[in-house]
């Protein structure tokens, strides 16, 4: 059976792109997303196309049981996960304390906190079992810092960081890595980002950052860090890190 | 009207002892917590024995609209709500990741964050309308880093750090204070730190950490600095501030 | 012999007014400041005139054996000292990597950082010998986070502040407590910030701040925190906290 | 000319390694340390007989010109200097306030965070004129909080992770790309920590670190990091990350 990278929140920026990555380094790629069958298709495709190995997962991650059943499921029918990369967020644009709903709110932490607990609940026992294993998450700025109009993004963002500093004290010495990947910028990518701004303000941001196409995080380059820090020997593990482009100012500095 | 004090998490250490120092310094002391009606009603007494003012109130902050109805209620009833004491935390002692269940990692999260978005949904648009307001909130070491066998409790109050900073972010510039007060060390509290000890180990704690009575943070003590930041002038607030005995090692220090 | 309040840096702004908080609460004042001697008498015989103690003391605190002797000195002849502030910076505005000589940046470090240490180095023993006392310490956002043009005074300050936790680290438990005070916004200082701006932008910057005269920090206001902190009892030390203005954001938000 | 791979502090710990790295990679080693000519020669024939370029150079960062000429003489004779490595530390062991003279204070701050400026200041011109350039900066858990014993040792490496962020505030946008490395354990590395702790202690060390002889950060593997970080695209900077054994707690986390 091949080792597998699975990664939940597989849209055509930062989940796909490293997905494809670890294919063509000899993974095969489980791809899980909420909707869009047709996106998701494509994706495995192209991996497949290119002479890797990929299968295509519907996943709604906030379903009872969803994320459970997944794990079980590939875990006993393509082969053992050794990469998780957990990539879905609750980044909803701005909205005030007054828009925020209890109900978005909540959905928030299902989707950025309780999903990756779930997670773990379910593969890390597997992993310790076979000696160890690797939990890369996509996170954000809002995991340091609340900013206005940011209630359901940066609490369950604050909590999916602290979630990942008690798994690495309880389970780093077990062999098993958890990498918080902080994003600090705008990634390009149509299906979060993108869909976020609508087309035309994308393109245009796009076009603004310019700079030889890299005023963007660009998910091809990201994804060379990704793989990087799933594959640090033991002896040398980087437990939190951050990626921004050269042309952007860190979440810390003021615009001028 | 009475301006009033609210607590919510009123137990014999931090919550109910600071209520005492907002009575006795004019405001009407609400109390709330989960259960024990002769505990809370014991402080209740206290306080108008004392000749001040205070109420009791019995509240299960995870009830669906229970915040909502009290807060409205005590509006109605009793006074403006010029400073909130959110006091509820998510401790549940040390718990490994097989041992903490989605059920308890839900409940942590409704209480130590969830609750705390809750209060400021139904509280805020009051408070800015009377031109202004505090609310304090004591957190936790966990809301800073996570530790093994923190896993409900470091995700609950990181989520509840990052709240109170996007609750300053948009709340601040309207007169409402949020204090994010970082309790780093043990409390001398019997209703919490007592209960997950029990009785003999608390009291074996409080003898070894002796030195005149003072190795544990004592709640009255600490009651003063909770006010002080409540009446602090809004030319100069601090959003987030820790507490620790003299003798005991911040949380960035291992021991020697 | 009096209890002393001993302040290194003492302006018009932050130093001077704290001075007078603790000369009304019963402290000598010792000021000390490098120039303006007439500016220094000022402020002691405002505090004389209204019943309070205080002596004035020019220093230069980067010469060799000048902090030490100040010290000595103020032991021997006025009394002990019990608070001492530390509230010597080291920003000179904005200046780029090729406008920061060598000498400026050793300067900055010999102010905001080896002076500390001094201070440190000559009072602790005696404060250890007393069984205690207070060190304060105006600390910048740049103790925190760099940012463009402040290479010297983003290196001085942030030795500062982990000097202030090796400080605390080793003294807290015989009695010393070290506080951090991160004051995060501009200050209504004519003798800092009003000297870099020069007389007419600092006015501007007032009036636009405005906002029924609390736009900035002042200093009065600052003060009850300052004095507040010093008379923290030990079992709830305060080692870090934040000041800013209601209507400024805090350092790890954007401008809008 | 060939491109060139600086390193200041070459030691067969970290810098050696990682000198050895990037000579495989095909840039020149310029490797620099203090004394221990022998030791430095070696280091330079190990690459050399691999095949790889080399140079040793004897230099006292902290006298007067010498980092600035060393730069120059570099750039002039060998080629220009692509990436830098600054590894010169400032760890003397655990020293109390009362045996941290001010010389060895000092002296910390030299090594530790001037000559990291110094070497800014004449080397970011040259980068910036060939549009590029990257810095590696190895640093400590003492970049991030002060302890016991760590005076000169904090003040200087917290007062260099301030420094860092000023630089990339400045210059990532001029394509220099400076990173901040928290090396958070103990190194297995015979030139510094063998040192400090004596041939006898630091084998006993080794071995009670054992676990197939990765419990302590084997440079080897480090180096690897190093490179990656030293090749990301500028659209996906990392600014700063941390590195340690899998079997160590991270400098959050308490010893259970």
């Amino acid at each position: 059976m091949k080792k597998v990278f699975l990664v939940i929140g597989a849209g055509a920026g930062i989940g796909g792109t490293v997905a494809k990555k670890f294919a063509k380094e000899g993974y095969h790629a489980a791809l899980c997303r909420r909707s869009d069958a047709e996106g998701l298709n494509k994706i495995a495709s192209e991996i497949t196309d290119a002479g890797g190995s990929a299968s295509a997962h519907l996943l709604n991650a906030v379903d009872e049981g969803a994320i459970e059943n997944l794990v079980t499921e590939i875990e006993a029918e393509i082969g053992p996960i050794e990469v998780v990369l957990y990539n879905l967020g609750s980044q909803i644009g701005g909205r005030s304390l007054e828009d925020t709903s209890l109900k978005v709110f909540e959905l928030g932490w299902r989707m950025a906190t309780f999903g990756l607990f779930r997670v773990a609940k379910v593969l890390f026992p597997l992993m310790e079992e076979r000696g160890g294993g690797t939990m890369l998450v996509t996170s954000a700025t809002a995991s340091v810092r609340g900013n206005a109009g940011q209630h359901s993004h940066a609490a369950s963002m604050g909590g999916r960081r602290m979630l990942c500093q008690t798994l690495n004290a309880e389970y780093s010495k077990k062999g098993i890595h958890v990498a918080h990947i902080l994003i600090d910028g705008a990634v390009d990518a149509p299906d979060t980002l993108g869909k976020m701004l609508g087309a035309e303000r994308f393109q245009q941001l796009r076009e603004a950052r310019g700079l030889d196409n890299d005023g963007l995080l660009l998910p091809e380059k990201m994804a060379e860090t990704y793989f990087h820090v799933s594959q640090q020997h033991r002896s040398a593990w980087t437990h939190e890190l951050d990626l921004r482009a050269f042309s952007d100012l860190p979440w810390w500095n003021h615009e001028a």
